[in-house]
Protein backbone atom coordinates (compact mmCIF):
# COMPACT_ATOMS: atom_id res chain seq x y z
CA UNK A 1 0.00 0.00 0.00
CA UNK A 2 1.50 3.54 -1.01
CA UNK A 3 0.68 6.59 0.87
CA UNK A 4 -0.14 8.83 -2.22
CA UNK A 5 -0.22 12.14 0.88
CA UNK A 6 3.50 11.53 1.47
CA UNK A 7 4.53 10.28 -2.23
CA UNK A 8 3.45 14.06 -3.03
CA UNK A 9 5.20 15.87 0.11
CA UNK A 10 8.55 13.73 -1.16
CA UNK A 11 7.91 15.04 -4.43
CA UNK A 12 7.54 18.90 -3.21
CA UNK A 13 10.62 18.82 -0.98
CA UNK A 14 12.38 17.26 -4.54
CA UNK A 15 11.13 20.16 -6.31
CA UNK A 16 12.41 22.83 -3.58
CA UNK A 17 15.84 21.24 -3.74
CA UNK A 18 16.36 21.29 -7.09
CA UNK A 19 15.48 24.78 -7.02
CA UNK A 20 18.25 25.38 -4.62
CA UNK A 21 16.37 25.26 -1.52
CA UNK A 22 17.59 23.59 2.02
CA UNK A 23 14.21 21.46 2.75
CA UNK A 24 14.10 19.99 6.20
CA UNK A 25 10.82 17.80 6.47
CA UNK A 26 9.36 16.73 9.27
CA UNK A 27 8.60 13.47 10.21
CA UNK A 28 5.31 11.46 9.17
CA UNK A 29 2.56 11.92 10.55
CA UNK A 30 1.59 9.54 13.15
CA UNK A 31 4.75 9.80 14.13
CA UNK A 32 6.30 9.53 17.80
CA UNK A 33 6.02 13.00 18.71
CA UNK A 34 3.52 15.39 20.32
CA UNK A 35 5.35 18.17 18.76
CA UNK A 36 3.01 19.58 16.04
CA UNK A 37 5.25 20.88 13.13
CA UNK A 38 4.10 21.96 9.58
CA UNK A 39 5.26 19.34 6.80
CA UNK A 40 8.10 21.00 5.23
CA UNK A 41 10.21 23.83 5.94
CA UNK A 42 12.35 24.99 3.07
CA UNK A 43 15.03 28.08 3.04
CA UNK A 44 17.48 29.24 -0.21
CA UNK A 45 19.04 32.49 1.90
CA UNK A 46 16.81 34.79 1.17
CA UNK A 47 13.11 33.44 1.86
CA UNK A 48 12.50 30.91 4.24
CA UNK A 49 9.05 29.09 4.55
CA UNK A 50 7.47 27.02 6.30
CA UNK A 51 4.70 24.62 4.62
CA UNK A 52 1.74 22.69 5.87
CA UNK A 53 0.92 20.50 2.59
CA UNK A 54 -2.48 19.06 1.36
CA UNK A 55 -2.64 17.17 -1.65
CA UNK A 56 -6.50 16.41 -2.52
CA UNK A 57 -8.82 15.15 -5.44
CA UNK A 58 -12.04 16.78 -4.11
CA UNK A 59 -12.93 20.32 -4.74
CA UNK A 60 -11.59 21.52 -1.07
CA UNK A 61 -10.18 19.94 1.77
CA UNK A 62 -9.53 21.58 5.23
CA UNK A 63 -7.09 22.67 7.83
CA UNK A 64 -7.74 22.26 10.94
CA UNK A 65 -7.48 25.71 13.77
CA UNK A 66 -4.91 23.67 15.63
CA UNK A 67 -3.23 22.89 12.48
CA UNK A 68 -3.29 26.63 11.82
CA UNK A 69 -1.93 27.75 15.36
CA UNK A 70 0.92 25.53 15.02
CA UNK A 71 1.63 26.54 11.73
CA UNK A 72 1.49 29.89 12.92
CA UNK A 73 3.82 29.26 15.96
CA UNK A 74 6.46 27.15 14.39
CA UNK A 75 7.31 29.83 11.81
CA UNK A 76 7.20 32.70 14.25
CA UNK A 77 9.99 30.82 15.84
CA UNK A 78 11.83 29.21 12.70
CA UNK A 79 11.60 33.39 11.54
CA UNK A 80 9.96 31.67 8.51
CA UNK A 81 7.11 32.83 6.54
CA UNK A 82 3.32 30.48 6.84
CA UNK A 83 2.49 28.87 3.78
CA UNK A 84 -0.61 26.32 3.49
CA UNK A 85 0.58 24.46 0.33
CA UNK A 86 -2.49 22.78 -2.00
CA UNK A 87 -1.78 20.12 -4.54
CA UNK A 88 -5.93 19.63 -6.28
CA UNK A 89 -5.65 17.24 -9.34
CA UNK A 90 -5.30 18.96 -12.24
CA UNK A 91 -7.36 18.12 -14.82
CA UNK A 92 -8.02 19.78 -18.28
CA UNK A 93 -9.05 23.10 -18.46
CA UNK A 94 -6.91 24.11 -15.19
CA UNK A 95 -4.90 26.62 -15.73
CA UNK A 96 -1.93 24.42 -14.71
CA UNK A 97 -2.97 21.03 -17.05
CA UNK A 98 0.00 20.33 -19.00
CA UNK A 99 2.31 23.08 -17.70
CA UNK A 100 5.11 21.25 -15.83
CA UNK A 101 6.49 23.89 -14.85
CA UNK A 102 3.99 25.07 -12.41
CA UNK A 103 4.54 21.75 -10.97
CA UNK A 104 0.56 21.45 -9.34
CA UNK A 105 1.35 23.26 -6.17
CA UNK A 106 -0.40 26.26 -4.77
CA UNK A 107 0.84 28.19 -2.28
CA UNK A 108 -1.14 30.44 -0.10
CA UNK A 109 -1.13 32.22 3.50
CA UNK A 110 -3.48 31.33 5.99
CA UNK A 111 -4.83 34.46 6.44
CA UNK A 112 -6.06 34.43 3.03
CA UNK A 113 -7.76 31.10 3.83
CA UNK A 114 -11.69 30.96 3.77
CA UNK A 115 -12.40 30.52 7.47
CA UNK A 116 -15.44 28.04 8.38
CA UNK A 117 -17.42 28.54 11.46
CA UNK A 118 -15.59 25.80 13.33
CA UNK A 119 -12.09 28.04 13.02
CA UNK A 120 -10.80 25.86 10.35
CA UNK A 121 -9.69 26.99 7.37
CA UNK A 122 -10.45 25.70 3.29
CA UNK A 123 -8.22 24.67 1.13
CA UNK A 124 -10.30 25.35 -2.06
CA UNK A 125 -9.12 24.29 -6.25
CA UNK A 126 -10.49 26.89 -7.11
CA UNK A 127 -9.29 29.51 -5.16
CA UNK A 128 -6.07 28.42 -4.95
CA UNK A 129 -5.45 28.37 -9.00
CA UNK A 130 -7.21 31.52 -8.98
CA UNK A 131 -5.55 33.22 -5.88
CA UNK A 132 -2.38 31.42 -4.92
CA UNK A 133 1.28 31.71 -5.70
CA UNK A 134 3.22 28.77 -7.66
CA UNK A 135 6.85 27.11 -6.96
CA UNK A 136 7.97 29.37 -9.52
CA UNK A 137 6.41 32.55 -7.16
CA UNK A 138 8.49 31.09 -4.05
CA UNK A 139 11.33 30.84 -6.26
CA UNK A 140 10.86 34.47 -7.37
CA UNK A 141 10.03 35.27 -3.82
CA UNK A 142 7.18 37.17 -4.86
CA UNK A 143 4.94 35.40 -2.66
CA UNK A 144 2.94 37.73 0.35
CA UNK B 1 19.77 -2.98 20.07
CA UNK B 2 19.21 0.92 21.23
CA UNK B 3 21.31 3.69 19.68
CA UNK B 4 22.62 5.82 21.88
CA UNK B 5 23.33 8.33 19.35
CA UNK B 6 20.01 9.19 18.65
CA UNK B 7 18.79 8.48 22.20
CA UNK B 8 21.40 11.44 23.10
CA UNK B 9 20.16 13.62 19.90
CA UNK B 10 16.25 12.55 20.79
CA UNK B 11 17.30 14.16 24.32
CA UNK B 12 18.62 17.64 22.88
CA UNK B 13 15.28 17.81 21.35
CA UNK B 14 13.19 17.70 23.79
CA UNK B 15 15.45 19.96 26.22
CA UNK B 16 15.60 23.01 23.41
CA UNK B 17 11.75 22.15 23.02
CA UNK B 18 11.49 22.46 26.99
CA UNK B 19 13.24 25.79 26.69
CA UNK B 20 10.96 26.95 24.43
CA UNK B 21 12.29 26.49 20.87
CA UNK B 22 10.50 25.09 17.88
CA UNK B 23 12.92 22.26 16.95
CA UNK B 24 13.05 20.16 13.43
CA UNK B 25 15.16 16.75 13.23
CA UNK B 26 16.59 15.75 10.35
CA UNK B 27 15.65 12.05 9.48
CA UNK B 28 17.85 9.84 11.05
CA UNK B 29 21.29 9.17 9.68
CA UNK B 30 21.58 6.14 6.69
CA UNK B 31 18.00 6.85 5.52
CA UNK B 32 16.45 7.24 2.19
CA UNK B 33 18.09 10.39 1.25
CA UNK B 34 20.86 12.01 -0.42
CA UNK B 35 20.57 15.45 0.85
CA UNK B 36 22.96 16.10 3.23
CA UNK B 37 21.08 17.64 6.67
CA UNK B 38 22.84 18.42 10.12
CA UNK B 39 20.81 16.72 13.14
CA UNK B 40 18.80 19.63 14.47
CA UNK B 41 17.25 22.87 13.43
CA UNK B 42 16.25 25.04 16.36
CA UNK B 43 14.57 28.52 16.94
CA UNK B 44 12.72 30.61 19.05
CA UNK B 45 11.78 33.60 17.64
CA UNK B 46 15.38 35.37 18.41
CA UNK B 47 17.70 32.90 17.53
CA UNK B 48 17.96 30.36 14.64
CA UNK B 49 20.67 27.19 15.05
CA UNK B 50 21.24 24.50 12.71
CA UNK B 51 23.28 21.76 14.67
CA UNK B 52 25.41 18.23 13.94
CA UNK B 53 24.89 16.91 17.11
CA UNK B 54 27.80 14.66 18.02
CA UNK B 55 27.75 11.91 21.07
CA UNK B 56 31.22 10.28 22.02
CA UNK B 57 32.91 8.43 24.65
CA UNK B 58 36.21 9.22 24.49
CA UNK B 59 38.79 12.22 24.14
CA UNK B 60 37.66 13.78 20.95
CA UNK B 61 35.34 12.76 17.83
CA UNK B 62 35.58 14.40 14.12
CA UNK B 63 32.92 15.96 12.30
CA UNK B 64 34.26 15.45 8.46
CA UNK B 65 35.35 18.23 5.91
CA UNK B 66 31.71 16.79 4.40
CA UNK B 67 29.72 17.18 7.12
CA UNK B 68 31.35 20.42 8.15
CA UNK B 69 30.24 21.94 4.45
CA UNK B 70 26.96 20.76 4.61
CA UNK B 71 25.99 21.89 8.13
CA UNK B 72 27.41 25.50 6.67
CA UNK B 73 25.66 25.35 3.01
CA UNK B 74 22.06 24.48 5.07
CA UNK B 75 22.90 27.22 7.75
CA UNK B 76 23.41 29.31 4.89
CA UNK B 77 19.87 29.00 3.45
CA UNK B 78 18.36 28.93 6.38
CA UNK B 79 19.87 32.17 7.41
CA UNK B 80 20.55 30.02 11.02
CA UNK B 81 23.97 29.66 12.85
CA UNK B 82 26.04 26.70 11.95
CA UNK B 83 27.06 24.85 15.56
CA UNK B 84 29.01 21.51 16.51
CA UNK B 85 27.33 20.06 19.20
CA UNK B 86 29.06 17.78 21.03
CA UNK B 87 28.13 15.74 24.27
CA UNK B 88 31.15 14.31 25.58
CA UNK B 89 30.54 11.57 28.74
CA UNK B 90 30.49 13.57 32.16
CA UNK B 91 33.24 12.34 34.98
CA UNK B 92 33.88 13.70 38.29
CA UNK B 93 36.02 16.25 38.07
CA UNK B 94 34.63 17.85 34.97
CA UNK B 95 33.31 21.05 34.97
CA UNK B 96 29.57 19.76 34.18
CA UNK B 97 29.43 17.19 36.59
CA UNK B 98 26.35 17.01 38.86
CA UNK B 99 25.14 20.20 36.96
CA UNK B 100 21.90 18.76 35.31
CA UNK B 101 21.14 22.48 34.14
CA UNK B 102 24.49 22.36 31.69
CA UNK B 103 22.42 19.61 29.98
CA UNK B 104 26.32 17.61 29.26
CA UNK B 105 26.08 19.59 25.52
CA UNK B 106 28.41 22.06 24.49
CA UNK B 107 28.42 24.00 21.67
CA UNK B 108 31.00 25.80 19.29
CA UNK B 109 31.08 27.04 15.71
CA UNK B 110 32.60 25.30 13.11
CA UNK B 111 35.45 28.17 12.69
CA UNK B 112 36.40 27.57 16.74
CA UNK B 113 37.38 23.90 16.43
CA UNK B 114 40.87 22.13 14.88
CA UNK B 115 41.03 21.58 11.76
CA UNK B 116 42.82 18.78 11.02
CA UNK B 117 45.42 17.88 8.39
CA UNK B 118 42.85 16.34 6.28
CA UNK B 119 40.47 19.42 6.47
CA UNK B 120 38.31 17.72 9.56
CA UNK B 121 37.05 19.28 12.22
CA UNK B 122 38.37 17.68 16.19
CA UNK B 123 35.67 18.03 18.64
CA UNK B 124 37.68 17.58 21.69
CA UNK B 125 36.23 17.24 25.31
CA UNK B 126 38.73 19.67 27.29
CA UNK B 127 37.99 22.23 24.28
CA UNK B 128 34.49 21.80 24.49
CA UNK B 129 34.06 22.34 28.13
CA UNK B 130 36.79 25.04 28.08
CA UNK B 131 35.08 27.05 25.25
CA UNK B 132 31.86 25.78 24.42
CA UNK B 133 28.54 27.27 25.03
CA UNK B 134 25.71 25.52 27.49
CA UNK B 135 22.43 25.30 26.53
CA UNK B 136 21.67 27.98 28.97
CA UNK B 137 24.01 29.91 26.44
CA UNK B 138 22.00 29.29 23.86
CA UNK B 139 18.81 29.84 25.61
CA UNK B 140 20.28 33.91 26.63
CA UNK B 141 21.52 34.20 22.91
CA UNK B 142 25.12 34.65 23.88
CA UNK B 143 26.78 32.23 21.34
CA UNK B 144 28.91 33.17 18.98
Amino acid sequence: MTNKGATAERKLVNLLTDEGFAVMRAPASGGATSRALPDVLAGDGTSLYAIEAKRFTTKQTYVTADEIAALRSFAGNMGALPLVGGRPNIAPGDAAYGDDSLSGWFFMHPDELRETDGGNRAVEKRTLQANGDTLNDLVAHSTL
